[in-house]
Parts: structure tokens; sequence; C-alpha cells
């Protein structure tokens, strides 16, 4: 944005054609070597005085050095943390639909691999059964790197398929997502490998109740720290509180990571049109890993659920 | 790097039993909060003068910020771009046989998705084939996001699978690579759905003169731009140059794109041991484009080309 109510794209001739099939509502500027250079020459031409701002968490210190050098002097710099982000904040109707059929494409996927699941089969095989569907079923790609994460690997909250076979008496958890006509899903299941111990059930039932708890405390206007601590309530009152080692959930949209963060103590609040997951787990170390994840569209007075496969333990 | 000759990784407690598992010759802290917040606090805490390099091409301001709150005024930061790129560049046995696995791999999936290759199916469905076999394999997953363009998309060097479904008569360009136990390949063929016309032949040619120049130009010593120069004469020469719209490679190791940068006029010198991609293309707009890639291991007097799949112009 260099003048007001006016938009520039500044990229390179590698990328010709596709700005202009792509972009609209904003001018494009091909330029025969740095983006960031012909950008901050750009803003050197204006007239008056000049005030730039730049988003800090995508702009890196050499970019940053690079566009304020061309641009001289003159012109101030102004970070504005969140600022592109928070207008992707709240979602219309036709976002929501893709969001939504993202979310549905990533259930229905993973039920249709259950089928595959069994000792021997590799983590690695499984994601990319999974990832293959997903592109079948009209995606343009996985959100990010599937994780089927087994055993004492699914302690790991982030963990990518490895080339370990699954072994009988496991836990299993998949978290995958589609992008879809540009917008991601992103869901999470965890099944069971045999007939679950006891021990195990408590703690399946303890994070699907978490998980439930937090659904129901999102509606436009509570924050989302509040969102976070109806799932961390459960796990505590189950003490399984320390285990339960990162936070509720992030928003969705055209990024897998988007505002708001689902925090301890978070205080921004959330809105109508906001689509955030929900995904708490518990993870014991050397023995494995539980957690749920479904995409929630917040609205006034309460909350819908896009994704939809289905929550109980599954015992394979 | 908070003191010579020990290193220190510093993380939070998502990531404890992955760092424990695969970090050596570190330390590893785990930290409740910010993991740059902790290493700022360490730094703090070092007595006499700190010095402190970060490399200005991975931090962003935002981090660059945090750090640098967290370790105080007494601490003074300085850019160190391509630093640790520059520690990578030279590959050791042991990194080449990965990279040439994962070169192998890439063009024996390309050649096994050619059955596959007819009017109707759509890049996507072509580019999920490709990672699936990638997987199936034994890659951990595709270096990059697998690039099928066809017909006048085959003219954005960067354009991504999309639902397009191939026509008869067109140029289709794939550009895959996997990433096996951590090591990237990067490839590239161009095909012809039916009999090429001559000018396309011609064309086709003229990009593959180009590349086995550009690849026999290739051996320790030589500047990078050299190398640059050798693809883009042949092209000048057939009339070609301008359309010759990008670099004619790039370094290739655990990360797909690496020092050193294979463009115009670069004159940093290869060195034995770096591995490179050499990929000249030709792009036409409204018709299609032409990329033919292959990975380069740079030796004393010469070099060996890792990546073996057929480069004859195929007309499917």
């Amino acid at each position: 944005m260099v003048e007001a109510g006016r938009a520039t794209l500044f990229t390179d001739n590698r990328y010709t054609v596709q700005a202009w099939a792509e972009v609209h509502g904003a001018e494009v500027e091909i330029t025969g070597k740095s983006s960031l250079v012909a950008a901050g020459a750009r803003l050197a031409s204006l007239r008056g005085r000049v005030r730039a701002g730049f988003a800090p968490e995508q702009v890196t210190v050499q970019q940053s050095t690079v566009v304020s050098q061309a641009a001289g002097k003159r012109v101030r710099w102004t970070p504005v943390a969140g600022a592109v982000e928070g207008l992707r904040g709240v979602k219309d109707a036709g976002e929501i639909a893709m969001i939504r059929e993202a979310a549905i494409l990533a259930g229905r996927v993973w039920v249709s691999v259950l089928k595959l699941v069994k000792p021997g089969v590799t983590e690695i095989e499984l994601a990319a059964e999974i990832e293959y569907g997903m592109r079948m079923g009209g995606a343009t790609g996985p959100a990010f790197d599937t994780i089927v994460a087994s055993g004492p690997r699914a302690a790991l909250p982030h963990g990518r398929a490895s080339a370990k076979p699954l072994e009988k008496n496991e836990l299993v958890v998949f978290d995958l997502g589609a992008i879809l006509r540009g917008y991601c899903s992103d869901i999470t299941r965890t099944v069971y490998l045999g007939r679950a111990p006891r021990k195990i059930k408590g703690w399946y039932a303890a994070v699907l109740e978490a998980q439930e708890a937090a659904r129901a405390a999102v509606k436009s206007g509570v924050t989302a720290g509040e969102v976070d601590a109806a799932a961390r309530r459960v796990l505590e009152r189950r003490r399984l509180g320390k285990r339960f080692t990162h936070s509720t959930g992030h928003g969705l949209g055209i990024e897998v990571h988007e505002a708001p963060r689902l925090a301890r103590g978070d205080q921004s609040r959330l809105a109508a049109g906001n689509v955030i997951t929900i995904e708490p787990g518990v993870y014991i170390e050397g023995t494995g890993g539980i957690r749920i994840e479904d995409d929630v569209w917040v609205q006034d007075g309460g909350a819908e659920t896009l994704s939809q496969a289905r929550r109980e333990l599954l015992e394979l």
C-alpha cells in the first residue's frame, strides 16, 4: 500500500503471467531485479511525509535492510504486527464454505485410510495415502506436512511421519489438513491399535471431554484465554494439566496458523466469523499421546463445528 | 553458539522429546516460554564483552527485537548473512550419497508416472501420484510442492500443480524433488503430449544444449557466473536469451535452495563437494515452457551428474 486506497504488488519477472492472472484489486509492477528495491524506490518517489508500515513477523532483518536502504532516509518505517493477519480474522460466508469443504475432505480422507491402519504399515506410508487422498479429493495439497505419530512418537506434538512401522498396542495420532481453493483445514484424530488398556481409555475420555468443553465455550465475545481455560480445567481435574503442553488452538484460513491464538490467559476476544481449531492433547513420554482437533466457526451466542469425523476412541 | 566451541539449542517444551532424540553436538535447553527470550537471557548472563551473530536472512524483525531486548544493551549484534549456509556448502561423501539416492528416486518416480500422462488427467492428480511414489520409495516427503504445469501454465516457472486437465498438443513441465533421510533432490523434465511441432522441437533442443553446456562447464574453481553464462550463451545464439528469465541453478542439500546461486555474473567460485542444480528454461507466454534440470556434484577438474532420468524429448 503506497498511497491511501491504492495497493501495488511488486514482483519480478518469474511471476509475470501468474501475477496478471491472479491479482485482483491491486496494481502489479513487474521489476527486472529485486521487488524490494523497486518497492523502496516507489516510496522514495512519493511527495510529502512518507510513513511506511511493515509486518515485522514476516519481514526478515535482511529484507528490511534492503527495502529501507532503497527507500532512503526520508521514509519512516513502523512495524505493524498482525495488521494484515487481523484483516483476515473474520471470514465471510464464501470463506466459511471453503474451509468447511476442506475440513470435511480431511475427515473423509482420514476415515478412508483407517482400513490400512494395522501393525507393519509405516507412518510415512499412511501419510502418503492421506495426502494422495486429499489431492484426489480436489485439494491442491496438504495444509502442512501430515503427522502420523505412533507409540512413543505420539508423545511428540509436532512429530512428522517417520519410517517407523506401527505396532500392536500403540496409540496413533493423525494430524492432517487440506488446502482446497486456497483455504486450509486442520484436524487431529487418535486411535489405538488393539484393545486399549483402562488407563489409556481414561486419558482419551479426558481429552475428549476437554475438547467438548472448549468447543462449548466458544462464542463471539469470549476471550481466547477463556476457551483455553475450559479445556485446561477438565485436564487439571483429571491430573493431566501438566501433560497438556501446548495451546488449545489457533485461527485458520488461507494460512494454517492465523490469529487468534487460543493460549493460556490470552485476552483477545473471539468475533463472529472467526474460524479456530480446538485441539487439546496429553503427551506421556515413552508411552504416547492423544490429541483431538476440530475446526470451529465462531458465531454470535455459540459456534458450529465444521469438521465431522467421529471422535469416539477407535480400537483397531 | 554462546561461547567459543559450545553450541546450545534453545527450544520449548513442545519439542522436548524430539530435541533429545535428534540433536547431536549441542546442548539442549528446554524453556517454559519463548526460546528467543531464553537465548537472549543466556547471552545477558555471560561475562565480559558479548558479541552475538545472527542470520539476517532467517531472523524476522520481530524475532530480532525479542531476542535483543532479552539480551539487553550490553550485547552487540552483528548480522552474518550466509554464515551457517556457508558451512554446509561442501558436502562429505555420506551427504553426496544421500543426495544421489534422493535424485535417483525422483527420476525413477517421474518415469513411473509417465504412463498416466495423457489428455484428461489433471496436473494435481499427477502431482499426487508423484508425491505418493516418492513417499512409497522411502522419502519423508517432497522437497517442495511438486510442479506439474501444462500448456500455457508451463510458461509459469513457479506454477504449482492446478486442477487443469492436460490436453493434446501441450508441453508439460514436471519439477519435483524428494527429501530422503534429510537430503533434497530437485529435477525437472518436460514432455510433449502428441507430435511436437518443429518449433517446439527446436526450443527443446536449445534448452537441452544449454543444459549440457552448463553441466560441461562445472568444475571446482570456476565462478557460478561462468556456468550461468555457458547456458545463457547457447540460448542467446538461438535468439532465446530473453525467454530464459531465471538463473541457471542453485546449491542443494538439507535445504532445496542453498548457496551457491548460479546467477548471471555471480563471482563466487564453485568448490569440490558442492552440489548444484543446472536448470535452464525458456518460457513463451500463451504457449508454454521447457525446462530441464539435473543435480550435479562439483569435483576437481569436472563434475558428476547425480540424477539419471532420460533427457531426450518424449512425445507421449
